[in-house]
């Protein structure tokens, strides 16, 4: 496993549970308790999940009194996505070729039902 | 590790020699030891990252005569920027924080100067 920052943060989105926690995260703060409850996982599994998240720089765990509130941090998913508009273009690209055949195929027909 | 889809295409680009070739990818299609050359890895190393990318559908390898061609595919991507969309608020929200507290800082700072 490589340990580059971007190759960390997209091994840690390599999850569906790990995604799942920070769509939770995203509407607020939570509790690792809180975060748990969805998942009928133990509290040591979702702590794993925790850590790697954290180790990504995808989320923060803050101590304050016996709490321990995790919350959303943006900047490696901007990182994330900075890297993958990159290639934007080549989706589009993709989407207007399939445009431009179903326009042809329209064309194409309404020409039949006229020469019917 | 998940088998969903998204968590296949994540995974797929947590390597940076999996990004660099996609990147290579990106200016046209290219066979096996050309997408090899930059690495210095031999070609079944090479390969491997290949099958990864395949499976992921992030590219597509076509069998003509004796040639291997690889071929960026860029749904897989899209759907991941698709995913990290969804956060981009929170980002933008950090930066809309971090532009306040620039701003904050002049104002401050001119008050200061006109009191000296």
């Amino acid at each position: 496993m490589s340990t580059d920052r971007l190759s960390v943060t997209f091994a840690a989105l390599a999850d569906p549970t790990r995604r799942a926690i920070l769509a939770h995260l995203a509407l607020g703060e939570a509790s690792v308790s809180e975060l748990a409850k969805p998942f009928e996982m133990s509290l040591p599994a979702i702590s794993k999940h925790l850590k790697v998240l954290e180790r990504a720089g995808l989320i923060v765990r803050s101590r304050e009194a016996q709490w321990r509130r995790c919350q959303l941090k943006a900047e490696s998913l901007k990182n994330a996505a900075d890297w993958i508009e990159q290639y934007r273009q080549f989706w589009e690209q993709n989407l207007d070729r399939l445009d431009d055949y179903l326009h042809e195929l329209q064309t194409q027909e309404k020409q039949d039902d006229r020469q019917q």
